[in-house]
């Protein structure tokens, strides 16, 4: 496994390497979500490469940048282990140098949800998606379905920019108590560890509402607020969503495939975790509810 | 020669060619800048690729979408004179397919000069030569130093987002009475043909003022808007100005490289032209205010 921190290192190491290429985009503090991610790189690839950049310019001014957890040693010993080849660790200056200006923005879909919480974030997700692909130019680039909306972001600049790399959605990996691994948990303490565990049961109840029949989203919203504010320490639930996952609106009735996603801050630690509620059609073309698998 | 509609045509037509591959991005009606573009770019590539696409997200509302020249016919008999290999003429639709979300932003740079006098401008022109640059992946790029601001914000735009593609700046063509040719020069009539001279007679005398050693900014703009405001068919003049080609601030004192551009109104028919002040510097570092060549 070589470990590259320069452009100009990444560049010739990339020139030496077997296609076809994943790439596996990290913020480091490497956890089970991600060694999912890795395994599936590693298995369609001829060459799987990794990066850790702790992007400064998607968190906003109040936001965690600093107390983002960091393992970097620990995480180089998990990337080898799982047959990374190449693992590219820049600095800030050698992704924002001096005089730098551009940002891409996807418009609408940026700014609702995480968008609407954490200003500028997606600006600074898709540029620098954009930038590690222009980077790099993999086939296929991995990533978590649990940070749902930033995947149909991610999507809808690859398309209208027409990169000619794939993107593959990984399922999200919990714990045996339901909760959706994040590099965040290591944030939490013991007890909020344990009450932050409402977030998937009330994602998951409220799936089952809807497999129930219920297609009212204020209906299943409401029911998952209730879960939710039923936890003392849920501080603040920032939203429960549910939008088309094509277009990203928020819906009145679920129909089509949809995104039940939820932001809670478990004392001062922020999570996310989403559910994806994919109607199952009867032979006359009507949904009714219930998931294939 | 080639010519390819869609995206899928393209790219099956790109798989085929030889390296290094030139690109010359152009919206058509196709004068003699760009055939100094294209002879320029033949001469260094196996392959050249030639687009053509009048990229309408780079009109304001107001602007000459509508009424800028389009000549097709033409400019594929030029084009094929000119050896080269594949034409890429796609729809609005392959471009901006319904759904489509996505700007890319050079920030400040694309804001003053013609960002100011064009809303929206160069949000468009860089969006649409990343999708160009994404599209064809060129070893080198081609552009008009006519168009000198687009030169320095796409030159921005491609090192931040670590695009692998060299651009080179091809020197301003100008009709024998100095007028810069430009696709706009066919909508003048005659009697504003022989008025729009004035602009390069503005720039270049300027010059000379700057080169017989005045470094004073407002003395050079005043001077440049005297000999404009002289012509009766001048109906506006958006801009004089002298900004550093590194960092496109306007200057108060001119020193280092520096672009004096203009964008003028003759008759209904708005007209952009530059010039670039290098300074020679003497043995003792100082600006002794000539040009080499």
């Amino acid at each position: 496994m070589l470990v590259l921190k320069t452009l100009s290192e990444i560049r010739l190491a990339l020139e030496k390497v077997e296609s076809p290429l994943g790439l596996v985009p990290t913020m480091g503090a490497i956890h089970g979500g991600h060694i999912a991610l890795l395994k599936k790189a590693r298995s369609e690839n001829a060459t799987l490469v990794v990066t850790i950049f702790v992007n400064s310019t998607q968190f906003s001014s109040q936001e965690d940048f600093a107390s983002y957890p960091r393992s970097l040693e620990q995480d180089l010993i998990i990337l080898e282990a799982e047959g990374t080849d190449l693992v590219f660790i820049p600095s800030d200056e050698e992704m924002y140098p001096k005089g730098y200006e551009t940002r891409v923005d996807v418009g609408r879909i940026g700014q609702i949800l995480e968008g609407q919480f954490r200003e500028g974030h997606f600006l600074g997700v898709a540029t620098v998606v954009l930038k590690l692909l222009n980077i790099c130019h993999p086939d296929r680039v991995y990533l978590g379905q649990k940070d749902g909306q930033q995947c149909l972001v991610l999507l809808r600049m690859m398309e209208d920019l027409n990169l000619g790399t794939e993107l593959i959605t990984v399922p999200t990996v919990r714990d045996s108590n339901g909760l959706a691994l994040s590099s965040r948990n290591a944030l939490l303490t013991d007890e909020e560890s344990h009450a932050a565990q409402v977030i998937s049961r009330a994602l998951f109840s409220t799936k089952e509402m809807w497999e129930s029949g219920v297609k009212n989203a204020d209906k299943l919203r409401q029911h998952a607020r209730r879960i939710l504010t039923e936890e003392p320490l849920v501080k603040k639930v920032d939203y429960i969503s549910m939008v088309s996952c094509e277009t990203l609106q928020e819906l009145s009735i679920v129909q089509g495939k949809t995104m039940l996603s939820a932001a809670v801050k478990i004392g001062s630690i922020r999570l996310i975790d989403n559910l994806i509620l994919e109607p199952v059609r009867d032979d006359l073309g009507k949904d009714i509810g219930k998931r294939e698998s």
